[in-house]
């Protein structure tokens, strides 16, 4: 066991702490205090669960919370009515709809009725496009945090070779943007791939994001590698008694740690930058809503 | 010289033949001929060749072509109307401001004021973003010509590795996309990659579009792997005579023809494809426009 661990509840601390400052100057000297509105639809557990967790970290970090929660049964248009007004409130910087939504709402369309300004999740077509470009848009959380850990640990990323593992749009695709924007050589690596073994063996960089316990196995890994681990899989672990679980990612732990740099933990690693990217997207949204340089 | 030579000119020339046909059928069942509207600020001379080419094309497959040249001085706000009146028109199924515009004048902004589904250069942030998600948006004609040229040859994509080298927002990230979504393993190299010999050597398809002449050496192709060289530079050429330049690709191509199973020559490879795709694009943009399926 070599690998130096990456404390991803360290760090998502340390980001909320300079979010934290943000705030304070916002508010101090500019006279404004950042506003998410979280939308939450339906009684999906672990949508709630997540939900408590930000707004109890967005009033930590000074933010104004704004929670508007409907029954399952709500009518679409009630939803796009919310986010219409919610738009136009000059005190909401950013809006969030948790998903999933229940399945007669057209997820696609209430996330476009988002204003891309205040898409703090980073999930409307215009900030896919301005990730996709270059441009100056707002980036989805798991992904920037995996970015902001990564520059953390490696510094400058110009000319590593990485691997992301997964193309979904919430993590894969977007982290091999943020990647190549940052000048790495990037490949994307998914199940049609035919050798992963070899592809992951060559990556200075690896990302995995594909939502299979342990399936990027440790001997994979190339010497000194850096491995972000995206996955949070619930696998059985009788060892722990009878119909008891645990936490694995998508890379092997306990063997992967032989032969990597550094890597993230399951629990511990990426998980908790996700709230932190959130409160670090709505204070870069009003920061540009209100034309000031940070 | 073993490789198959990819004959763009007569597979851009089966692509709008392709074209005639749907818009023959459009004409003929829904009464709805298409229009391609074209607009050009400023004489630059490569520009002028090349909206005379597509004016021809546009009306050899039957669609209708509206063409409007403005001085180079004229005020963006002036193209920004017009490129608003064309957006109402429903004569007018794709618009394409030619590039570049004149230093005066935001490219960004008139590119963005173009309706989406107008858009058939693919140039818009939304159409950006749809195809960095997987949505149905209209994709830039010079990748999807390449597109088109690779999936005629190969048929089925899916798990092969393949390498962009370039990551400019009009060919390379595009590309990478298109192959992405065929189900390749993707690598996108560039200025900053690190070994790009061993990088090419390992893909079954390359595209090359970096703009630097033969730079993508022959012996770096994998045995039979298929080529594309999207790259056109004009070189200078003694040997016809003092003065005297000729056009060559990004790739070795004397040395590559060797390896390669199959490649696209230049000129005479992608560069036909970009019209004929631009003119795709428009019948596809009509059919989407008025709801009717091919």
């Amino acid at each position: 066991m070599s690998a130096h661990i990456i404390d991803g509840k360290a760090f998502a601390a340390s980001v909320r702490s300079d979010v934290a400052k943000d705030v304070q100057s916002l508010k101090q000297k500019h006279g404004i205090t950042p506003g998410l509105a979280v939308v939450i639809v339906g009684e999906d557990p672990a949508s709630q669960v997540y939900v408590r967790n930000k707004v109890k970290q967005t009033s930590e970090v000074g933010m104004n919370g704004f929670h508007f929660e409907y029954p399952a049964d709500t009518q679409e248009e009630e939803v796009l009515q919310k986010v219409h007004e919610l738009n136009n409130d000059p005190a909401v910087n950013g809006i969030l709809v948790q998903l999933p939504l229940p399945d007669h709402m057209n997820e696609t369309a209430i996330i476009e009725a988002i204003s891309p300004e205040k898409d703090v999740d980073g999930f409307h077509v215009v900030n896919s496009g301005l990730l996709a470009t270059g441009g100056k848009g707002l980036v989805p959380c798991t992904p920037l945090g995996c970015y902001l850990m990564l520059k953390d640990h490696l510094g400058d990323l110009s000319g590593k070779k990485a691997i992301v593992v997964g193309r979904s749009n919430i993590v894969g695709k977007p982290m091999a943007q943020l990647l190549l924007d940052a000048s790495c050589t990037v490949t994307i690596a998914h199940s049609r791939t035919k050798d992963l073994p070899a592809e992951v063996a060559q990556a200075d960089i690896v990302v995995a994001a594909v939502g299979r316990p342990e399936m990027i196995k440790g001997d994979w890994i190339k010497q000194d590698a850096t491995v972000i681990d995206v996955g949070i899989n619930r696998i059985p672990a009788p060892e722990r008694g009878q119909g008891k679980h645990r936490l694995v990612g998508d890379v092997e732990y306990a063997t992967a740690s032989e032969n990597a740099g550094a890597i993230t933990p399951v629990p511990g690693g990426v998980g908790p930058m996700t709230i932190a990217c959130l409160l670090k997207n709505t204070v870069t949204a009003t920061y540009r809503q209100n034309d000031i340089k940070k």
